[in-house]
């Protein structure tokens, strides 16, 4: 899975958290995790697609969060940035060579292997889409609970000034 | 997820199917479902790695089950092809830009969005972990009885001739 999964959870997240009314750029959102903005923008942009975020263009345009968390799902994410997809894709290889000579096997039904890997995905998918992005920020709120006044308080301080560059001073893990 | 998983679970059906006692050739298996052999023979030696097949080495050498199907899951085949890697691999973006100005965040605890990933990544090796190949292998003898059996002639006929190629008669979709 690519870690676009990652930076659009985060950046849904801090759109909650900072509760503006102005879109908030590209440039401010990627700067804040220090991601490249030009590839966190596709990113945004697939979600603009699906729904999740509203992006408004020109100079003072950015992006905003279409629907409450409560309303987004981590399947509305995956397959916002990853695609609808099945990550098992079946290429019928049981019809192949010694499959060939005999029609009759019965590949009017799935292949049994595809059959039973669809079944985990599944329950992969089900599970994504039993959590919304309401219960992850929870989670982040309990865990952390200065977390969005600390990036509130970030988001405030800076206009278009790029991140405080500290590697020296590393955070605790 | 690559076509090795689909490869390597059809192939241990077939070992199981043929149920010989002399070791399967990587050839013969590539050749019944007409994939390459080389590319074929690196998918089988990850499965020997991991315990799923044995190999005899040499020109009468090939491929066995080294378990039977019902100890063998799918979990045991999608990490043996696959490895032990997670989907979601988290990139600790939390910790950067805004968040290395507060180390006090919470950065001790797991971050959210990752256990909430985990979560449905986890269901999705529950379910993987739930079904043997023998569970397979029943689904595919119930949907296609004479399956074994066809393939079981194909071998039998075939000494290491390369396999019918018959583009032009299409089976059964």
């Amino acid at each position: 899975m690519s870690e676009g999964v990652e930076w659009a959870v985060h950046c849904c997240l801090t759109l909650a958290w900072l509760d503006e009314d102005r879109p908030v750029p590209t440039a401010r959102l990627a700067a804040s995790y220090e991601l490249p903005p030009a590839y966190l923008n596709k990113q945004l942009q697939a979600m603009v697609r699906a729904g999740i975020l509203a992006s408004t263009p020109g100079v003072k345009g950015g992006f905003r969060l279409a629907r409450p968390l409560e309303k987004i799902t981590l399947m509305d994410v995956v397959t916002a940035i990853e695609g609808p997809d099945e990550a098992f894709q079946c290429t019928e290889i049981r019809q192949r060579g010694a499959g060939v000579e005999s029609p009759a096997r019965g590949f009017r039904v799935p292949c049994a292997v595809t059959t039973a890997m669809r079944k985990a995905e599944m329950a992969w998918r089900r599970a994504l889409a039993a959590q919304t992005l309401a219960d992850v920020r929870a989670a982040a709120d309990r865990h952390a609970p200065q977390a969005g006044e600390s990036l509130r308080r970030w988001y405030a301080r800076g206009s278009s000034s790029s991140p405080p560059s500290s590697p020296s001073s590393p955070s605790s893990a």
